[in-house]
């Protein structure tokens, strides 16, 4: 389907909830633990997601209206959000992504978009022109990549407790296609 | 790390409320498409947990408890939530799935398992031998790869709408490995 831009609010107006669900009083051992060196854990990633926020999705849509494709955007970087999470419990990084989300929402209605502004090109720094419409549609599909990594990081920890059920778990033979990691 | 039945538990208890904050009230472009034929859609994934905590995984518990390996589980139908689904809302599946889970859990602790008991062994249909500990991780895992599924099931339906971001959403890449699905 095409970006429809009530859709792309409803997933990502769900996302705090449904990490809070999952991660918010889980034990260390699956929330601290990664897939590896270089590699997030449910932590890292609720950390990234409020970055991502902070400086990357709403910054771009104005950014791409602003400026449209004559100035590309800024580099955003992955591991921004490490001086941000230290020192932090992951409950208060649940909270703070469900604030920071909130208010990302209410930047993005106010900016009371129209069809013609959603087909508006910007220039990304790597991947060149992209309009409105897919940043918007990237940033909901952003969460679920992270929804997604998170249950297969978790699901990584039990690798060998499953015993003979890991030929049915889909979830383990996910080799992380995130890319880059 | 090995399968310790609180860190078991601590995944099982939070799944329906992970799926509530994703799905409830979500657009059915979201929640009632999948990824072609013989696939599933988030709402046939929240039927089939629904069926799953029914008629396997407890009943398997209990059945290795009872008869050891001298009789192989009770086949499991991946579609046999099909009957019990139909003419229902998401809504109502999710309620059902969060009384369903919540009964299982204390049909767990009802069994007051010790150490011993994890360590027993029981025949699984197509897998072989298996012990309860394993029994235990892989339902806990199961719901993992469920989640792992939803995620990208509704990624899916942004497939294009996302344009040159898709390189770098690694759920867009992820094949769909659950075998079978």
């Amino acid at each position: 389907m095409q970006q429809k831009l009530e859709h792309t609010i409803a997933v990502l107006a769900r996302t705090p909830a449904a990490l809070d669900g999952l991660l918010r009083g889980l034990p260390e051992a699956w929330t601290l633990q990664n897939e590896g060196e270089k590699t997030m854990s449910a932590f890292d990633v609720v950390g990234h997601l409020i970055h991502a926020d902070r400086t990357n999705w709403i910054p771009r849509a104005k950014w791409i209206l602003q400026f449209g494709e004559t100035r590309a955007f800024e580099p955003f970087s992955r591991w921004g959000h490490l001086r941000e999470t230290k020192g932090k419990s992951l409950e208060e990084l649940l909270d703070e992504f469900a604030r920071e989300r909130s208010e990302s929402l209410r930047e993005l209605r106010a900016l009371n978009l129209q069809p013609a502004d959603l087909d508006r090109r910007g220039g990304h720094p790597a991947l060149g022109v992209a309009t409105l419409s897919e940043l918007l549609a990237a940033w909901a599909v952003h969460d679920l990549t992270h929804l997604h990594q998170i249950s297969r990081v978790m699901a990584h920890q039990y690798r060998e407790a499953v015993g003979p059920w890991s030929v049915y778990l889909g979830v383990l033979k996910c080799d992380g296609h995130s890319s880059p990691r």
